[in-house]
């Protein structure tokens, strides 16, 4: 069977008193949405149509970041489930043939081996509909899936139970396999019969089943597919869940933590087993950890690679490559397009921007390096700043291997120091220093005597 | 009835072990006092009464600073709560056709809902006296109300209970409304009776009840009314609960927090929806935060105003304004009497004082602006510093519009840079700045070839 | 009887995921050996042997880094318990006459009242074995203890439990105290008559039982005794269990916490009554807090010794002394080596390294103080580098009472500045400045008019 997806993210979120559509909260720093979308990509499904409705901007903005191809339809008023997937009827009857997913845009816990998994037996069992259900401890407030004799007679929301459906502890994930003619069928037969006036999808499945289909369940053994977030706590608890289960898996993997406070670790973020991570830590984007570096405390890494050995205390660094054997901080910022090579020391109260630093080279304090190519084994001296703007252009500054800036040098760029250049303390350089020279612009020192006797007579 | 309020605050909380009083100690950055004190005003009550005992200095201390006026009388010697009540017989006996309300200066979470009601069921009922109760699920070790026909026989300590008693799940807060002259009354009949020879505020009830007078009890919803610390872990867990319950209200409110370790909002703290707080961020004071604002990691920000879009990282900001779409961070710090107005950028190592900063302008890194007025649009170098003190005197330093400040340039107060005015890169402006003039202090600069290998050869 | 201790560290954890043995993995900063061997050496018994195996040269080197005595046997294979025992026959042959207290060197929570105490009903008893219990609510998974008559059956795993036996709640620690002499019959008879086909020394006790020793056990009202980790879980569950204790520990000494987050306080370290510790703080190594100082937000002090009343907020400080009312903070770091006299101000981002501040003197912003000898009431102005480093050599600074250091002055080591002495704000000191003299190194300013306007023109 050809597979797609169809993913319901039109929704509003009244409680979460925003603008922004449900869908696109965030879980551990990525929109629920994306969880879902990767989902399905990781499983396989790249045909998705996403149903957009309420600030539909918002989706179509969202998207357009992504880089991954994916349709989207506009359900412009909100009549329920049913109806959101009713607007997708003409993508869907492209598809005739296939099978389609539809997940819940704002249920952001569907996993690879849930999907995968469901859709074999979706199509083993030959069914026209598969409801992918997990068996909960309190079911109460989740729609119970009603079987008899193997089929599903319905799904029934928490108030119509009956005395003995109560203890049913299979719930609907909201993520259901259909075959698209079956699902085109009961499209047509869902009527708005409550009291809300809405189409529910989940009615789809009591008509294909009083209708003849084949209709079953994927129990999955994640129960977090069924979780989802209507107000801000309940994205906070989804927060929470993910950050505990993917601190779980890094300890799995050898990573040590010894207090866990305030730590959040992205779902693409790499850990090589022996790594340390104190409290305050935030790890994400696409960043990696090399073996037996210790990052902390109060570490925020985004999309960075930093290698092995390392030690980061107090550093903030963004989409950078920080090679081994590094250490920094406390109190570092290293921001986008930096490059530290092995063996960089840098001290406290550095900031690093758009500059490589070259092997074994030591900034040690109060220093700003931007829009820098420097050596080897340079040695900054502590107040260093390159003027890499001039009011109007931004300009590089060079810096050769082994050479040594004075503290409280000011390096004007466009700008070069050479191989084992000198720059004495205080200067200003505005001309290039040739390799082992020495740059200096200072004057005279002058010596008042008395001077403070003067002052305090005033 | 015209109402007053009477706060035991005299405790001295041995397990503290300090030499505060009780109700000094802090919940939420606010002595317990102080929560007690609001709730009656803002029941609009102002007719207030403290009755202070050990350590009373410390007690008068914190009044004199809160601005609202409050009599206060002195437990000399500390027999008991009913002790405590004598000891201001004389203020009550100048209300005698008033009704008071006695609370506990050391159990914060009295709420004005609970006084306002509580007051209204007192008249209403026309009692003597009204017990303020909560049931609770665990009531053991607190004082259980014992009633017979509607009518309260007496308030029971955990250890004088029969087995029947033990049962009680309503028990004292220890807050309770008396018409003052049947307290009075009450007064001159308590006895020390007991183990400790000291005199029961809660004897008064079988006391009242015994003599005929109407009693009742106003069970409030609020289970908190009844907690108070008597030690250091107590007085965590206080703190931990209300910290818990207004991050809870917050969320409620649209405020998004995915991570709340470390994270601690003061009550009168305001937040608009769609704000988002990271971990480690503590809000205090007067402090108001505009919608869509992003404040942490690690933030701490005291009695400020932040506008709308802003985005604040690693900093710390104390008693000023910051307009809309600033960023900050990461590792800034704001002192007192800073306006930061709209679209101002500032980086990393920057500290502002007592400034005001212009519209957009930009002070990227390692600059200390104190006691300065700077325009619009200014840029500001790395390494600036506003030399605001000559030993003597602070003086001011005055930036126009559109003006841009070299690299590690000192500006000497008093100075003034024009609009436009430049200062070039190491510069010592001691003169001021004509609008669109450049300031430069430089001498040539003067190179020294092979500097290195004679250097090496010494 | 004398006493001595043989300490088992020679497993490897290889859920750990990593190449240090497993007592080699720490607890608040110290390995879990490091936890035993003070057990010991803290109820003095100070003839100890450690068993090591796995990687045994970091067992090496970590007890050579301890400064006390202590031998080691080599357990070539790893063939259990007994077997490690066995290794240290001949260590043991050599006290015939004494008792040994066999210790698992991956379980830190045993404590001196437990050592003291058993050891103490061992020789009462007069026990050839007396194993350490603890009697739990939920035994599950424990070594149970199979008593009859006062004696020990055997110790037996939860895979050979009768019916019967699953109700016994006394747990084997691992711990336990042996006569030598029976010790080493035993020895000689447990075999590896188990699937594993290892020596358990748990099989001495039913051997020494059934040859009719006496046997016994002393149950530590410690539960924690029995807690082992054997997966970096676990290692971070001692942790947190560790982190609780220590910090109620202080509590009830009354130090103050409002917000725990983060907090993570090391065995050693001492607090006076009346500190307060904010959230995100790690007290480390041999530091001590005076009383009534306020630690925190996000404080890193390791091996400090920290004065009174002090206040510090974003400090990291190691290896130093930090006299009474000094306030520091946010943003600086101290450096080893270094020692703040009563009464300094330092201010945002401050480095001082291997310096001496004397009484009052203030370092307000973005200054390095390195290598330095500062007197007292010295003002530093921003941005003041002492420059300890000309590339080849470390070089000291000196600098009088009532100095004031101009804004960005880059005072070049060696060099010192006389009492009362004065840089101007962006000098180069390069010479000695006398008392009360003023050192100046600057040139004219000079002011371009109408820069801007040509400038906009290119």
């Amino acid at each position: 069977m050809s597979a797609c997806a169809l993913i319901l993210a039109g929704g509003k979120g009244t409680r979460m008193k925003s603008e922004l559509p449900k869908p696109m909260f965030e879980v551990l720093g990525e929109p629920m949405l994306e969880w879902v979308l990767s989902a399905c990509e990781n499983s396989e499904i790249s045909d998705i149509c996403v149903v957009k409705g309420y600030n539909a901007a918002a989706i179509d903005e969202f998207l357009s970041t992504r880089g991954k191809k994916c349709d989207t339809v506009l359900q412009k008023e909100r009549l329920g489930t049913g109806h959101a997937v009713m607007t997708a009827r003409e993508w869907l009857s492209e598809r005739l043939d296939d099978d389609v997913l539809i997940l819940c845009g704002d249920a952001p816990f569907i996993d690879e081996k849930t999907i995968t998994e469901s859709k074999a037996l979706h199509k083993k069992n030959g069914c026209a509909v598969t409801v992918i259900t997990a068996k909960v401890e309190a079911p109460t407030g989740y729609g119970r899936i009603v079987m008899s004799k193997g089929k599903i007679l319905g799904i029934v929301e928490e108030k119509d139970l009956t005395d003995a459906q109560k203890g049913i502890t299979e719930i609907n994930s909201g993520a259901m396999w259909f075959s698209i003619k079956a699902l085109l069928y009961a499209l047509d037969e869902i009527k708005p019969n409550n009291s809300q006036n809405e189409y529910y999808l989940t009615d789809s499945i009591h008509i294909l089943s009083s209708a003849g289909y084949k209709t079953g369940t994927y129990i999955s053994d994640n129960e977090r597919v069924v979780l989802g977030a209507n107000d801000r706590k309940g994205l906070l608890k989804l927060n929470d869940i993910a950050r505990r289960e993917i601190i779980g898996r890094h300890l799995d993997e050898g990573v040590e933590f010894t207090c866990t406070d305030g730590v959040q670790i992205g779902r693409k973020v790499k850990i090589a087993p022996g790594v340390k991570i104190l409290q305050g830590t935030i790890l994400s984007g696409e960043t990696s950890i090399g073996k037996n570096t210790v990052i902390g405390v109060n570490c925020l890494i985004d999309n960075c690679t930093v290698g092995e050995n390392c030690n980061l205390n107090s550093v903030q660094s963004y989409n950078s490559q920080i090679g081994d054997n590094v250490t920094m901080g406390p109190f570092v910022r290293i921001r986008p397009g930096s490059v530290i090579k092995s063996g960089v020391k840098i001290g406290n109260f550095v900031e690093v921007k758009n500059s490589t630093v070259g092997e074994k080279t030591a900034i040690a304090h109060l220093t700003y390096v931007g829009d820098s190519d420097v050596g080897k084994n340079v040695n900054f001296g502590c107040g260093v700043v390159t003027v890499n703007y001039d009011g109007v252009n931004k300009n590089r500054t060079v810096i050769g291997d082994e050479a040594f800036i004075g503290c409280n040098t000011n390096l004007v760029a466009p700008v070069k120091v050479g191989k084992r250049g000198y720059t004495a303390a205080g200067s200003t350089v505005t001309k290039d220093v040739p390799d082992g020279a020495l740059a200096i612009e200072r004057t005279e020192l002058y010596i008042k005597e008395g001077f403070s006797d003067r002052k305090l007579k005033k």
